[in-house]
């Protein structure tokens, strides 16, 4: 925590290139811009690899240090943001990947036992994914309720009641992707391990919204994209963290070259590398990884702490926004389905409505772009580097002129596109 | 087949930016970068992510599709390189990815076998794929001896003798990545057929170095990066193809939500989506894409068997220039082992000497960029696009230069970097 006041909320908006006049609270699907990244991916396209070509995987032509350990740099900055050691981290290849690694290393992390816990409420890749890991390891999979509104321990405890030794591990959502609930994430952690079994958390909509402390909380695995709060571009290379206890057995389910202790030599026989280096499959993604490991620049010198409080400050002036404008139209049903209690929910606020998607579109339409999210919730997420009060009260402001003239209601709004 | 004489090889480096002076033969390690694909890379982090921002996803604001269809251009452009229908590719993520989806659906797709047939000259992290999968699906793998010098059919089919039904899939690369060795594709496909099972191809040093047929030969599946003779930019996405007729039954082992039939509805089970569309499984990497679809505008208006004619070409100058250097250091233990039949062999020449990593980097520290592979191996690649006949006559004349002074042991090369 800083010992110095909290920053106002949006203190580091000059750090952003943001279209002028828009009120962008959707950084929770796809995070804004930030300065310096076109520039240093010009960069590596034109210096590094039309120039470098192949040399640069060792050195660049302009000194630095070769693509082979860009993701080095990704990690190093990422972690603070979750808590973990730099070496913890593997940066690559997309979430869904690399919890199918993580999920499957974890459970053979735990041998003999033969169930694996998930949530409702996960975001659905993640019930794809694990359903993918049970049918070829031969598992059951149980599912428990979700966070809820009180940080989700008891709905977890009775996923873990039954026979002792059944468990392998908890794979869970930090912060449920349509209403905002949020896991108490070292309870939860501590009441897995009381089971004997893994914590596995999914930090998607958690890292560079409000501080994340694995270590501190013990966690055993966890996984996270970067294109949403951490603002790394469209489909920007996911990460995945192992606590160090737990890299000299780490057992991942597809081992690639650039896994192994020695890639170069070229040999046919897999030696996996040290840590979670073994984690690596493919030739790792650099334009992705150089964007990546700039927009993380943004987060420089930022107290992790201070993103939290003003994610808080953000939401609870959105919620009693919110709440008034609701008040003001009695006839709209308009319902929160966000936890009121700020350490009970992430970075976002969410509402039903029975016409969301077209309160979403006629915001849009208004200059405020949040998302939809089926059945029926309206999704307006806070990421406190950029997002400013001012922000907040233009969108209160464009949701009470949306249902004072119920323009939800426009029939060109009938019609979805292919990505709500 | 143009109706036209072959064009001179290198007749396409006008749609490349290559260093003045540059003997560039390690596209097969990394393609140099065409023109355009900076601009157009520019383009999407300025534009379609800064200004458009998640409003991209569906249509970018200069009018541009949107960002969820972009693997499409890219399959477009691919497809006739490697004999393929656009909708039987799937573009995104690493090969070593690709590689274990497509092993474990051909597996499932050949129900009771229990042997996968891969080669000993295979690229390293085919191997270790291969060997998770036979982990996971508790299969037997089973070596063939790779392609020799005859096109590798009597090899096949040594490993595919034994009891009937016992091979599910044969897996290998058509060109082996050290001597440059080809498999006769189409006979070899056939003999696998034969035996009912599958056949996968690796088509990393094949798909843009020569044409590939995988239609007419019949394969089944295939995967292969694009960052070689391809030119995507440093780990660019890989793509998979799986042959029409095998769509409805594809099953692959990780699903996620990109993979899904309504990624939107977000529903918690798994529908697949049609096709190769099943494949998918996190989301895009964009970047990536969008540099690699540029970047194949370098094929636009090629005829793929223009490829491989000036391949021909290239290699065949460059195995008459070594031997006539080798010739003139008889002291010299230079043993060309890439096949003399260039119907038999890749976009590439390969020698053993005893000093040939020395041999490569004082080539290096004279403007000739190959490769070395352990064990012992210096690697010329010759990307028909852009390599010209005067720079195989400089490269030779390096080589010359290097054998004649003893370049080669410049104590310098004993300590090599991360990346050979």
């Amino acid at each position: 925590m800083s010992a110095a006041a909290s920053p106002t909320p949006g203190w580091r908006r000059d750090r952003f290139d943001l279209p002028a006049d828009l009120v962008y609270l959707d950084g929770n699907s796809l995070g804004a811009l930030p300065r310096g990244v076109a520039e240093r991916v010009e960069r590596a396209v034109r210096t590094e690899w039309g120039e470098g070509l192949i040399r640069s995987w060792n050195a660049t032509p302009d000194g630095g240090e070769g693509w082979i350990v860009r993701s080095r740099g990704c990690a190093a900055r990422l972690a603070p943001l979750i808590g973990a050691a730099a070496d913890e981290i593997q940066v690559g290849e997309s979430t869904s990947q690399g919890l199918f690694a993580a999920a499957v290393a974890g459970v053979r992390l735990r041998p003999g036992r033969r169930v694996v816990v998930l949530d409702r409420t996960t975001f659905p890749t993640d019930a794809y994914v694990l359903t993918s890991v049970a049918r070829l390891l031969d598992l059951e999979l149980r599912w428990c309720e979700g966070p809820g509104h009180d940080g989700g321990v008891e709905a977890v405890r009775a996923a873990l009641t039954g026979a002792p030794d059944e468990v392998a591990l908890v794979a869970l959502t930090e912060v449920d992707f349509r209403t905002g609930a949020r896991y108490d994430l070292p309870a939860v952690t501590a009441a897995v391990h009381e089971a004997g079994a893994l914590a596995l958390w999914d930090l998607c909509h958690s890292a560079g919204a409000f501080a994340v402390d694995l270590r501190a909380a013990g966690a055993d695995l966890a996984v996270g994209c970067t294109y949403k709060y951490l603002n790394g571009g469209p489909g920007s290379p996911a990460y995945t963290w192992v606590a160090e206890r737990h890299h000299a057995d780490l057992d991942p389910p597809v081992t690639g070259w650039m896994g192994h202790a020695e890639p170069f030599a070229m040999r046919l026989d897999h030696e996996p590398a040290a840590g979670v280096g073994r984690l690596r499959v493919g030739t790792p993604p650099i334009l992705g990884l150089t964007a990546l490991e700039a927009a993380l620049a943004a987060f420089e010198g930022v107290e992790p702490a201070d993103l939290g409080a003003a994610s808080a400050t953000l939401t609870e002036r959105f919620l009693a926004r919110v709440d008034a404008v609701a008040a003001a139209h009695p006839d709209e049903t308009l319902d929160v389905v966000t936890p009121r209690d700020p350490a009970r929910r992430g970075s976002q606020v969410s509402f039903r409505h029975p016409e969301a998607y077209g309160v979403v579109q006629a915001l849009i339409a208004r200059g405020v772009i949040g998302d939809y999210r089926d059945p029926g919730i309206a999704r307006f997420g806070f990421a406190p580097l950029y997002v400013t009060l001012d922000d907040v009260d233009r969108a209160a402001d464009a949701l009470d002129d949306v249902l004072a003239t119920r323009a939800y209601a426009n029939p060109a709004y009938a019609t979805r596109p292919a990505v709500t």
